[in-house]
């Protein structure tokens, strides 16, 4: 049977300030990215975002970030990799708890915004991740965009890597997410980027921004929690995909939890 | 033979501000309490603090504060319990993987601060302080006050509960600290201290600030890391416990260390 | 002619995270309290929120807190005094710098959340703040609650003082509000709040939680405009009080904008 | 007579933190560019520090710097032109307050660390710098290196511009600083550097690290406040000025005091 693992952002709340409605996204994903408390996600939230992970049987990753709150960790910051790396180390043991008192646990990483872009190229920081994660935990899985630097990084020092797509972003002719900003960059039809999931998962094959068809392979696939449509849109792609019979599972399932 | 343990503050700098001597401090004390990243202590720092002390075989307790940089945790804050709870929380998972990292681990928790005299009364804060705890680890030792609520409460839920002195303070003839701001407060001098230590560790008695004498228990004495002649005192403190033939090991001893 | 003025607490979305619906509250008040970044308000915020208060003739005022995102200001810090002068200082030349390359200035200010509370009472704090107004501008008007001992410090001083009422919260008999969480302290009919509030204005009273009649004064009623149902209370009370003829005019007017 | 500006970073202390020697270094420079709390300093220590500032007729100066305190402000940040326009205008009227309630006033700008070196290359940066200074007050001046755009920027705007040397820094014969970390970047010798900042202030020329001589020009010279040897380096150049009958004057005098 297909099956397919579905990633959103979560636990992106910050004290009185909400983000996202993760109860409602956590009823569609089988993988939660939670915020470390860097660019967002007090404690509190974190842990009932971990608890509500918990009840889901939700995998939970680390979505770790540059320390930047103000700018919600989409903006490039030159820390140091040795910085850099104590900075994610002190985010996955933080979270980390979070999970375990909650009853589940971390099972991947998955870099956060501006850091998420800089280790696709940036060398210093790339090596900074993964040597955070290993230094952490070798079990976990890291996930990232296909051919960033640090999943290859990542690879090397034998973790395991798992690739996303994105469901509500289009591609070029050559496999690439066409840039945000650019003519329909983005898709806002629930139903058509449901259609678009089911065909991925199930033919690995997406239209592109020109009507030709490309080749995507992808072991989650990512929908975005925090814009006006996002729980709409979250269910339409899982109502989809249940009906043609493609499973959601985690690509890095929590304990207690099989992968199929 | 007699023996007893030395704790200190550590880990308190924080990104290019400097706070105490902690390399100095690492060869004297038997625990050190590091900081968690909400008083003080930058990841970097923390990791490399949690590196000396596995270098040292210090065992590592989790120094944890309500976040307030800006006031070293020094100041009371009026934190909901449940907001608390998940501070704490998070500052020890952070902690413990910093600790991890270093190839060794958290084995205790002491509050910093305005937190350490709150959960001596505060009953709702008392009770988050001990819930964080148990849901992270209820193999943990806590270190407190005598007479500290938090203690009495952490003890009921099955915790080790452990006491401190304080090298440099002096006490009441109750067995109370001279408040600070009060004349004779704080013992400047580095022998005098040093004796007084001995005597605490070996007769179980202090001579309080009328000249009485008064008995104090404590599993561990309290040196301070930040004030001008720290390491001075602390060393003073530990040669003439080694003369005396009193060893200086931790109360919550790091993996592969045992206790005596 | 009848007249008052409304206020609402506005500029509190920090980063990504919006909090309130600032472009059309300040269609409905004549005062801003605009938060100072010390519980809330980034800087972009704060600049853009400034403009709009000057392309509505919006008077703007300097909201200060403690230093504490987490808790958007709402939990008491033991902040000493001298620090506490610091903090709102500093804040009041920030905002101020905002409202100036805006156009308009600052012409009052209110303090946030547990500072509001704290400086009712606590001797110290009432004090410091009363302080950093004086060393920044004694010409700012101060608007706090009916018997705050920060305002009568603040007279004594020289200060002007004024004060609010609240649209949406009931009172006891004595015109004490209704403690949050008791049944009927908070008012959600935006057509009843609309009538006591002009009520209020016109007859200076409100009717009691018990039925009875209290006399209550104020130079400024408080809209909060956060809540879900804000902005509709907000106009609610706006279109009766014009329908009655009272005038809607900041205490403190803008430069450029008469009281009357 | 010949005269030169000294100027040097200063109100860097954080909280418990301290950093530099303050008191020292204002007896010794004719303009402090003080921290404005994103990089560091608490509003305490401002304060503070413009008050010594008052009192020794040193002026003030708004160091502005990225949000970034974990880093030192050390750390490029990719921030956009609004956000940090905002950010700047934000600093400079915290400052500014800081400096009024001192009886003193801010006169210039001086960006600090990663944006210092930012905008002397990033266009937008540059511009976003120079908007801010003129949305808050075209009457400061502002100092940075020669060749910088952001001062060419300035300059274009009407805003007074100014530059400075680097008292224990060396040059290439092409008149720029060596980088930190080649051989012969710092100087340490305080006699030698004396001499130096002597030689540049009289003659318009400096020893460059190939020995030959070449000309700089610089309305100041930027003593470093937080190195080991600072105050005795300060103290070396002002002796060596003063006998050589060379007055030490602000660049931008604080009011009351007149610029010879």
């Amino acid at each position: 049977m297909p099956r397919v693992d579905l990633n959103a952002d979560l636990g992106e709340s910050f004290g009185v300030w909400r983000l996202g409605d993760d109860a409602a996204m956590l009823a569609l994903v089988s993988s939660a990215n939670v915020a470390c408390g860097f660019h967002a996600g007090d404690p509190l939230t974190l842990r009932r975002t971990c608890e509500l992970a918990a009840e889901h049987g939700v995998a939970v990753g680390a979505q770790v970030s540059y320390r930047d709150l103000a700018g919600f960790g989409r903006r490039f910051l030159d820390a140091d990799p040795d910085e850099l790396a104590a900075d994610v180390l002190y985010q996955l043991g933080a979270l980390r708890a979070m999970a375990r008192a909650a009853g589940t646990d971390v099972t991947y990483v998955k870099p956060h915004g501006a850091l998420y872009h800089a280790v696709a190229e940036h060398p210093a920081q790339a090596a900074a991740l993964v040597e955070a994660v290993l230094a952490h935990d070798a079990g976990l899985a890291v996930l990232g965009a296909p051919g960033s630097r640090w999943l290859a990084l990542a690879a090397e020092a034998g973790l395991r890597t798992c690739t996303e797509a994105f469901a509500d972003r289009s591609y070029t002719p050559e496999g690439r997410l066409v840039p945000r900003g650019q003519p329909g960059a983005l898709l806002e039809d629930a139903e058509q980027v449901a259609a678009r999931v089911l065909r991925l998962v199930t033919e690995g094959v997406v239209e592109a921004v020109d009507g030709t068809e490309v080749a995507v392979r992808a072991d989650s696939v990512c929908l975005h929690g925090d814009t006006p449509g996002a729980v709409a849109m979250g269910r339409a792609v899982r109502a989809r995909l249940e009906i043609a019979g493609v499973s959601v599972v985690p690509f890095a399932p929590p304990p207690g939890r099989s992968a199929s």
